[in-house]
């Protein structure tokens, strides 16, 4: 019995999410070869002007007179234009492939469908929309930065079964335990820009780059995400970084956001740069703050901050998706809030999907989506 | 290929949690009657008079002649003495039983391990231990009940994922949904007495009572949950309950405790008694409450009130459970908290165990525990 394309199109999803520690600001995709149900290769798109997933995938093959006739399962449509690398259809149709199985279109306008009818033209079959929900969710942050100018802004929280973060003192070490911490630390390595606020900078002194230890990263994955480390980027309105605050040293590189007038210290790093946001009545203008990172090509935002800045995104509706670390302990009423946005009702408040929830160690995580983006 | 003894115990678990809506001050045992390797019947435990587990099961037996060199699997070890009904261990000798597999041993000192050197001196076969730790969170509110006099603390909570029960305003309905409180209806039917506040009666004017309709009791469950509703409690320190709140008509019976000198409306129903309990600093004293509801047979309580009654049941450490719903949506942070228990430190709070995590429509439903407590 051979298995089904759903099969094979979940190992290309596997494959892609290897991908997402170094493919922005490309898509993080995932692709394998198949022949006569035995699978030939994996392949995920490389850093930009590197190899995308399916040439990639084609140059694993052991023996390459196997190709020929070959099925290839990807995650999102091939593309057709020449980008900082040549057309993957290209490759694709000479190397032989017979057929393509695809999981999302591409709304990138230069491929959009394009790819799917120049694999036609040529005689390969195509069948699209395999596993598509699930490739759409994993590949959400490029499709709504092409869509909207920015990337998916996620939000991760470590809070108790009554939603708090800190005691009242500001004790927080550790309501979640040590994997979650973990967990978190991968998310870091597949995020491509961390953001954090001052308030964070200034009471925790957080550093927000990856530890050797206590992560879940494999070897390959951890070379890699040491390779590239994740930019971070600090919303500091008034400029008030210290110039030997932890965020602005070590490998990343570091962007401070700041109302226009506000200076930071001369002696930052190099490393450190400031970028100039306007301001609105509630502080700097997150959309444009935003959609800046949008145009550095960051997929996945990944938000780690206090009260002030997760309550500012809510208000605003910005938050895309929440990655909420439960740890079962009651903190009490006059413990911090999980965030200070307010709503007037219940109709007002933002309403999710969940996605997942998982036991990670002695917590459980819960992923949750606003229902209108993927 | 024969069944394991653990797949024949999760089957008499299962006939134990039947048991649930009429068995105490009896433990909800169950009971599967195997031979063979094929099941000749099932049995729980029946209201108090009437037959427990084994005798049940046994007499389920399609024809009795089947029931010699069979083995029973049984959730607590069978009761050695006459209580209200005869001792099972003499049904089971009498009816040839060869083997009797149990999954915990019964901690009432009128039982513990007679039951089975009874058995074992008959010359069945005894194996004990299968499936203990689950059986064991089955049967928590008994033991905890024998050995401390009143029954398990389980807290119910509908809040949104910021942890809060209800905006400023007091706007709560609906947070959680349809299903969740299906859901919460059979919990209602499978506790001993529903305790709440008088916070929640003058708010909500609840009455806690099963609903017809969204409840997911099947037939059978229902009617028996309907002949014998669960009884009602409710903290009242001043006796301000009217005559006219729903939590005092209806068919089930319902306690209202008050400090003393406090006195009920004289047109209460008949249906309602008055408890009074000795008050500390901070209102009643909720273990003398909980030690009365003991002495009454209640192994299962369960609470479903306000942040003023949960947070004082939390800060004395009385919370042995907590069923909480999370629904994805963001209330704010001057929504309404989940209790209003306070700690000076994460040390001083209370710890607990995640014990399950579950999608019950669109809401995620976490168990946890105290971790001293089963």
């Amino acid at each position: 019995m051979s298995h089904s394309d759903e099969y094979w199109m979940r190992l290309a999803m596997a494959a892609g999410h290897r991908a997402r520690i170094w493919s922005a600001p490309n898509p993080a995709v995932g692709c394998v070869v198949v022949k006569d149900d035995r699978l030939l290769a994996t392949g995920f798109t490389h850093p930009v002007g590197e190899p995308h997933a399916e040439v990639h995938a084609i140059s694993q093959v052991a023996d390459i007179t196997d190709v020929a006739g070959a099925t290839v399962y990807v995650t999102l449509e091939p593309c057709s234009h020449t980008g900082r690398t040549p057309p993957c259809v290209d490759a694709l149709i000479s190397a032989g492939i017979a057929r393509v199985v695809i999981a999302c279109e591409d709304p990138d306008p230069r491929v959009s469908g394009s790819g799917i009818s120049r694999l036609t033209a040529a005689g390969i079959e195509v069948l699209r929309g395999v596993c598509e929900a699930e490739a759409s969710h994993d590949l959400a942050g490029f499709f709504l930065r092409l869509r909207r100018g920015y990337g998916r802004v996620t939000v991760k929280m470590a809070m108790s079964a009554d939603g708090r973060t800190a005691m009242a003192s500001g004790e927080s070490q550790w309501i979640t335990g040590v994997e979650a911490r973990a967990d978190v630390q991968a998310w870091r390595a597949s995020s491509d820009v961390i953001l954090t606020g001052i308030g964070s900078v200034e009471a925790d002194d957080c550093a927000l780059t990856l530890r050797p230890c206590a992560n879940r990263l494999d070897a390959d994955d951890w070379e890699r995400a040491m390779a590239r480390p994740t930019p971070r980027a600090v919303v500091d309105t008034n400029a008030r970084t210290k110039s030997t605050a932890r965020v602005l040293h070590g490998d990343a590189q570091t962007t401070v956001f700041t109302a226009p007038g506000a200076a930071l210290p001369l002696d930052v790093p190099k490393s450190v740069s400031q970028q100039v946001v306007a301001t609105t009545d509630s502080g700097l203008d997150l959309q444009q703050l935003l959609m800046w990172l949008g145009e550095q090509g960051a997929n996945e935002i990944l938000v780690e901050a206090g009260a002030t800045l997760v309550g500012s995104l809510e208000q605003a509706g910005l938050i895309d998706q929440w990655l909420i670390y439960v740890a079962p302990v009651m903190l009490g009423a006059d413990a911090r809030p999980a965030h200070r946005a307010t709503f007037a009702s219940l109709e007002q408040a933002n309403r999710y999907s969940i996605i997942s929830h998982d036991l990670i160690g002695d917590d459980v995580r819960i992923t949750m989506r606003q229902k209108i983006n993927a």
